[in-house]
């Protein structure tokens, strides 16, 4: 006879009794503060509905759910697509499926699929946040059905989950010193409006380097827009009509850094000798413009393992760590510097 | 009260029996050549587990599921992570939920990503499959589940669902003629190991152009490599190295053309003017090379919509359909013709 399967959830249990499914939460792990009346009504009511809470060992003892999720803002960039594509193959050796999801930038958007996972009975999940999710709270339906989770490369301030990041501030301040050693002076950063801290800490680092360095940092060459090549191209424009050209470029990203490189071109300029160019990320594209792109790469086989590691070692062990991974960058110089 | 979740499937049945689903599907449809006593055993068996047949009313009348699934060969390659990111963000708008699967080119992954799709309860499942799935079989469990499916860029050969197909012979037809109306008459194509019909049909467009234009078809000018810029850099170099070098060069993808038109600036030929490059897929990349890489472009945005709209369609009016839409492809002129 095979195990009857259980698909009841805290959420089924909230919407039966109509109230939120982390209060559903509180009262079932007692925990916070929930009334006794509500708390008794929220037992019986899953009791009655069969609720199990301990989903992962539950999965255990079926033999069931192997199933990894992966949760990232946006498919199209390299970074994302090429991050999720080995994921998938080290978890499927491993034994794992993997079923992954688009937030499209959109918290909302992530804030459902991270429910519905709940119903998909996945075992662990791997996420990188929208630019705007400030917050982890949308992730602790995760946790209350003991789920272990891992953010990558974005994740929310002060989230308690494991998190492997990139030392952004590192990578940024590393491509402006390497800049400098060239013989630059007039440095400008090429940033975007997005707000997450990533960005911020890019920016943070491209400061600081300037400050080490004894170079003044000046408003007018720190630029923020939109995210792809020609954006990059536009950018390129404003920076270049300023009384007080630039001679070096850092952009937030290779796409835009290759909007760059052509606008220079463009007008006539050579790089590196005029100006030199550094991107971020380590896209093959930026081996196909002229000339290839420096770039300040986050590794990726080092961001895909840890993740996977981590969430594995969660898994395994049966209990929701917290720990935070920090892979260190490297510039690949190229012939744009 | 909620209606209990009813996740029982025919494989569960089949498990139970240790029968394969096939039959059990075929038992329960009372179609196919199943012996009597079997089908009652299955039967009885469904009853007893309680499984229910048609999981799309099911699904309409638990208002739950109202997921899509997206399963593609790889998501590292422009046109896969572009057509997938497209079809979530309109699936979205749509109200829909849209999980993404990677099969890495692998139909061993791909079938037992079908397999777990039932259980996972989608409403409809859009695909393109691995460069050696050459039969539709493993999908005909989501037929028997009455879930509809839509093959889109690559299906298998005589599937019997409803496709968007690129008509990719034309698309390398019209490449190699406009290289011959810029006057070009030695043209090689650089193609793939890969032997999925849309590389066969590719092949034959080229062939049957050069054939229309009274040009030889010479062996030594196709040849067969892997699928990114490297192999189109090598690829060239072994062209270049003939004795009857090509004045013109199509490549099966633009990454492979951007290789080929790296190597031919190495070595100082000019492009177009001593030989021209075109290129397949409208890869962002094509734009970051110089000169620009003319390409045969899929209409992602058509693909996208007739994908969706065909699968949409058969969900609605709960039924499987077939129907073949034949996106024609454009040649985007930049640089390198």
């Amino acid at each position: 006879m095979i195990e009857k399967r259980n698909t009841v959830t805290i959420k089924d249990v909230a919407r039966e009794l109509g109230i939120h499914h982390v209060t559903v939460s509180r009262a079932l792990r007692n925990t916070g503060s929930v009334k006794k009346e509500t708390r008794d009504q929220i037992k019986k009511k899953a009791s009655e509905l069969g609720y199990k809470p301990n989903r992962l060992a539950q999965n255990f003892r079926n033999k069931r759910s192997n199933v990894l999720a992966v949760v990232v803002p946006d498919l199209r960039p390299y970074f994302f697509s090429k991050f999720v594509s080995d994921f998938m193959n080290i978890a499927q050796e491993a034994g794992y499926s993997v079923m992954i999801f688009q937030s499209s930038e959109k918290t909302g958007v992530e804030k459902e699929i991270i429910d519905a996972l709940i119903g998909y009975r996945v075992t662990g999940v791997v996420a990188s946040v929208t630019k705007d999710t400030v917050y982890e709270s949308h992730f602790n339906i995760l946790r209350d059905e003991n789920i272990p989770y891992v953010f990558f490369d974005r994740a929310p301030e002060q989230a308690e989950a494991t998190q492997v990041l990139v030392n952004n501030f590192q990578g940024a301040y590393e491509a402006v010193v390497a800049m400098i050693k060239s013989g630059k002076r007039k440095i400008a950063y090429i940033s975007t409006h997005y707000q997450h801290k990533i960005f911020r800490d890019r920016l943070d680092g491209y400061k600081q380097a300037l400050k080490d360095n004894n170079l003044p940092y000046i408003k007018e060459l720190v630029i923020k827009g939109g995210f792809f090549m020609n954006d990059g191209f536009d950018q390129a424009k404003k920076l270049m009509d300023l009384k007080e050209k630039p001679d070096g470029i850092l952009a937030v990203r290779d796409e835009i850094g290759i909007g760059v490189i052509k606008y220079l071109k463009k007008i006539g300029f050579r790089i590196p000798e005029d100006v030199a160019v550094i991107g971020f990320d380590n896209d093959p594209m930026g081996v196909a413009c002229e000339p290839e792109l420096t770039t300040v790469a986050q590794s990726i086989p080092s961001m895909v393992s840890s993740s996977f590691d981590l969430l594995i070692r969660q898994i395994n062990s049966n209990t929701l760590s917290f720990e935070k991974k920090i892979i260190e960058p490297s510039i690949i110089y190229r012939g744009s510097v």
